[in-house]
This record gives structure tokens, C-alpha cells and sequence, in this order.
């Protein structure tokens, strides 16, 4: 497998090394165990906002630590969930004053090594947990995953606790975001994971995987590939059928790239979705295109939506100055 | 093929009514003849800063129109020169007093038509010419490809038109910028085109393609797959023997994904042209690290060098609000 890498073992330390080159004003690699921190702290008291996860996703969750976003990210390497020693240390690091929030993707790993770290941890800590992929039945035994939608509530969480909200109102807030957030990801390929040296599964030609996770996990069917309209519209229907939908709602639309689909396609997808969703009454009002929580090099999209009330809209806006994501500032 | 798109023909059109719709509040597309401009003009008698060239590329040119950097940008069809009509009609809708300065990458379709539209237009015209692919020879019969370092020569140009410099001045100084810029591409894997069905060109497994173009075209030589360090080596080495580089320069470093190839690497590929360029006394002043020029879904990555002087550095820092490219504002 070609790869701009040198050996699987190193890949994630010398990419983490460029990527706190390349931020140095925004960012510093706390080297073992291994985690970012934005390099500026927030004021005092102020509660310190962490995620993290297997790597794979880039910019999530490393390219959102700064203003208005995350305080410390701990990566994993590849798909592989980060150990509680690098959540705990994160956690001693930007802590300042106002406790500790975590946010964590709904995954076996992730949940048992944050849980571990706040146990470990002196201050109060609160979880967030994401599982907006609906692919999977709402009784799924281990609960859904959390893939795209992330990204909204560490958005909107970073804004509120940057603007000085407590640890109580941003636990409230991170599951409000988390409860109205539904994504739903179609795969036309696999992704090549180093480790593996190859895909992690193969798709027929003519066939296209929906509901798939951001690992490339299994979703609801192989559909067979037709038209982008048609695939867009399977989506739709997806979340329609999980979010309660009215006339009129605002909502944020996030058409999300798995790592190797052109913008070309995403913003096609994304003007299919924006019919879709008109012709449902929707108010669209906010609009988030690109590569954001990407799964390698996988060829894919997710379809995300958030229901938005004013409040949300406004943290939405609030200023940003993170490597990934950057507005008002 | 499988794409999300609905038909070949239908492609371009689709995905910009989409970027339309997900940034209306930076943009509008003019569908006929079609060209992107800034929804806020800027001052009366600013020189109006044009682009354009074949679709594919994106962000380039479409993603880096609005205030700073350019006041319109003329997409053809994937890999294809958009058509004189479609430049005058953008020139038009945009000159604003100050005349028109186009940035034009360096490929004969392209160079032509914004030849044929300097000529019908009635405001005085300037052309830069890009022409920063160092992987042909400086005597190649047709000079040079314009590749990622365009981007450098539109975010420099684009902040000094916002400051009120005029054409001749604009005109002296992004020829400037594109003669001090170099970059050097190199391809893992073909990319694939719509209106092919298929990729424009196979790699066996163990090869790379040092110099690719940014459509696919053919560079120096197929080296054999070794490791990402080695790699970069071979490109830092081709833009060392081109720029005059002496101990102490500031430079802009600019990594560039083609399409397909994760952040994880090209902060790699990053880590390891920083330690190249240090070990040779460079002074890397900026950095820039993603996917801002692409090859559809190329799997590959290029760098680029600008030098620096506080000037350049200055405009590269004044503020940029566009869809693929935005800071201070």
C-alpha cells in the first residue's frame, strides 16, 4: 500500500509533529502520553473541554482544539482508541478551575478509557456522549456510533463554555446538541488502513454501502449504485424517519467527506439535500461543506442535521480559531 | 465509475448551485455564461482580481472568491479551459473603475481564451501568468504548468487589490510572487474522471510519479515506492535547484493534498519539508497544509515554496474571507 508514511509504528507521532509545526501559534503536542492542547487557556475558571479518539478522522478532534472549540484532544493511533494516562494528563493540563467536560463518540473503547480518566480525576467531570450515526437501530446493544455530528456539539459546547457557561449548563447543552443531531454516511469505497495494509472491506462495482460508520463498519444494506438524487434521497429518508421534523424548523446542514470524494461531489450531494429538505418545509439556515470527520481515504459522505433554536444558532456563530474549523476570528 | 453525481453533463452545474446555496453570503453564480463572483464588491475603483481554468481543482478558483482574494472566478468543465464568454462576461460584471487583472495558470486552452477576452474587453487588462511546476525543464516548448503555488499569487494579489493598489502595481507584484514561488507534485495514483469513466493513468504498485501535473500529466520519472522521507527528499531537492535559496530566507511552506490523500500524511509530508528546508537554513515564516488544489481524487500531494519579504508576508496575513481560504475576518 503506497502511503506518504515511513513505518506504521511512526506515522502518527511524525504526523502530530507537523501538524504542531504547521499550528504552532494555535497548538502544542504534549509528546507522552501524547495529546494537544491549545496553546493560549482560556480564562480562569473556565471548563475545560476535551474529546479524542482513534486517529483516522483528521481534522477531528486534533483540528479543533483552540479558541471557541476544544481545550485538549487525545489521539489514538489509527481507529484505535487513546489509553485513560493521555485523557487523565490532558485533563491535568487545561483544567482551570471550572472542571472538566468530556465528549466522547459512542464507542466500546472510547467510553471505558474516559470513564476510567474521570474516575482518576481530583475535579468534577462530566461526559457528553455522541451517537448521531443512525444507521443502526436505537436499540442497537452497544447504542448507536458517533460519527459527523461531533463536530456540532463541540462546536457549540466550545462556544458556550468560552463565553463562560458552568460545567452543569454545558453537560445539559452537549446532550440538547447531541439529541438533535442525526447523520447518516454512504460509502462507495473502503478505506486503506496502514496497519492492515489494505482495505478494511471491499465493495462490488456496482454497489454502494448505506449507513456505513466511520471505520468503514457494515450499515443497513448494500444498495445498488444509481444516481446521486436517489442515494441523497435513501439519506434523507433515513433521518427524516429519527428527527421530529416540523414545518419551518431550522435546521444546520453538514454534508461531510470521508476523506477521498471531490468537493465537487460534496457540494452536488449538499444541493440535493438542500432540495430535499426544502420540499420537507425545512429553513436551512446554516450550512457546513467538507472534509470534516473524515475515515482515511474512504470515497463517501454523511448527511448531518441539526435542529437549531436561536440559542444554538448564536453559539454556532460565536468565534472559532482552531487548525480545521475557523470564523469571527 | 462510481461517482455521486446524476449525469456527466449535469456535474459542474449541480455542484455549483449547490456552492451557491452553501455560501450565499460570500458568492453568486452567474449560470450563463457561467462565472462565481463576490456578493460584496469592493471599493469603487479597485482593480478587479479574475481566475479561473478547468473544474477539478476545488477549492481552486471557485473556493477563493470574496473579500481579499478574488472578485471572480470562470470554471469550464473538469480538466477543460472555461470559454472567453464566460471571462468577459465575469470582467464585466465586476470592473469597478480600476481595470482587470487576470491570474492565469499556464496551460494553452486557458492562456488563450484570457488572451481573447483581454481583447474584447474596453478596461485596461493585465495578465500574471502561473507558471510554478518546476518538474519541466524552464526551455519545455509551452513553458511551464501553473499548479498550487497559484494559490500564493491570488491570496497576495487579492489582499493588496483590497488595499487600493493599482494595475501596474498588482501586475509587478504578482509576477513577483509566481517567479518566486516553486512547487513539485507527486502522484500515488491516477485520478479518476467522469467524463472518462476511469482513471486518467495507471501506477503499478511500487511506482511513484515525481512531477505529476495536477491533471494527471506525466512528470520526470516512475521512482520506485520507497518511504515518505525519501520521497520528500527527491521533491525538496528539484525545488532546491530551481529557487535561489540562501541561509536565512523566509518562506511561505505550502503542502498540498491532490485529492485522495489524508491530512495524517501531508502533516507528514509537512514534518519531514520542514526538516529538509532547515537543515538547508530556510526561515519558514508560514505554513499552509490541506487540500487547496486538487486533481479530483488523486491520491498525492505537492509543495510548494514562496519566498518571503516583509511585504509579501504582510499581504499573505491581511484578512481573507472566502469559502476555501479565510482569516482575520
Amino acid at each position: 500500500m503506497k502511503k506518504f508514511i515511513n513505518h506504521v509504528d511512526s506515522l502518527l507521532d511524525e504526523s502530530l509533529r507537523g501538524f504542531a509545526k504547521a499550528h504552532a501559534d494555535l497548538v502544542e503536542v504534549n509528546p507522552e502520553p501524547c495529546f494537544i492542547k491549545r496553546k493560549q487557556p482560556g480564562n480562569a475558571g473556565k471548563v475545560a473541554v476535551i474529546s479524542g479518539g482513534g486517529s483516522g478522522h483528521e481534522p477531528l478532534h486534533s483540528g479543533y482544539v483552540g479558541r471557541g472549540m476544544l481545550d485538549a484532544a487525545c489521539p489514538g493511533q489509527i481507529f484505535t482508541s487513546p489509553g485513560p494516562d493521555q485523557m487523565l494528563a490532558a485533563a491535568q493540563a487545561v483544567e482551570n478551575g471550572g472542571g472538566v467536560l468530556f465528549i466522547v463518540k459512542n464507542y466500546a473503547g472510547d467510553v471505558m478509557n474516559f470513564e476510567m480518566a474521570a474516575e482518576m480525576l481530583e475535579c468534577p467531570v462530566e461526559t457528553v456522549l455522541v451517537q448521531d450515526d443512525i444507521s443502526l437501530p436505537k436499540e442497537h446493544d452497544i447504542g448507536r456510533r458517533g460519527v459527523a455530528g461531533t463536530l456540532m456539539v463541540e462546536k457549540i459546547v466550545g462556544a458556550a463554555a468560552e463565553e463562560g457557561a458552568d460545567l452543569a449548563a454545558l453537560k445539559a447543552l452537549g446532550d440538547r446538541v447531541a439529541e438533535r443531531t442525526a447523520t447518516f454516511g454512504v460509502a462507495l469505497s473502503g478505506c486503506n488502513v496502514p496497519a492492515l495494509g489494505g482495505p478494511t472491506f471491499t465493495l462490488p462495482a456496482d454497489k454502494v454501502e448505506l449507513g456505513v460508520g466511520i471505520h468503514g463498519e457494515h450499515g443497513r444494506e448494500l444498495m445498488d449504485f444509481s444516481s446521486a438524487t436517489e442515494i441523497v434521497k435513501r439519506m434523507g429518508e433515513a433521518i427524516e424517519d429519527e428527527l421530529p421534523l416540523s414545518k419551518g424548523q431550522p435546521v444546520l446542514l453538514h454534508v461531510n467527506g470521508l476523506g477521498a470524494t471531490t468537493l465537487m461531489e460534496l457540494y452536488l450531494v449538499y444541493e440535493l439535500a438542500y432540495d430535499f429538505w426544502k420540499q420537507h418545509g425545512l429553513d436551512i439556515r446554516r450550512s457546513l461543506v467538507g472534509n470534516y470527520t473524515t475515515a482515511l481515504d474512504m470515497a463517501g459522505c454523511s448527511i448531518s442535521l441539526t435542529l437549531l433554536e436561536d440559542e444554538l444558532t448564536r453559539l454556532w456563530d460565536a468565534p472559532v480559531h482552531t487548525p480545521g474549523l475557523r470564523w469571527g476570528c
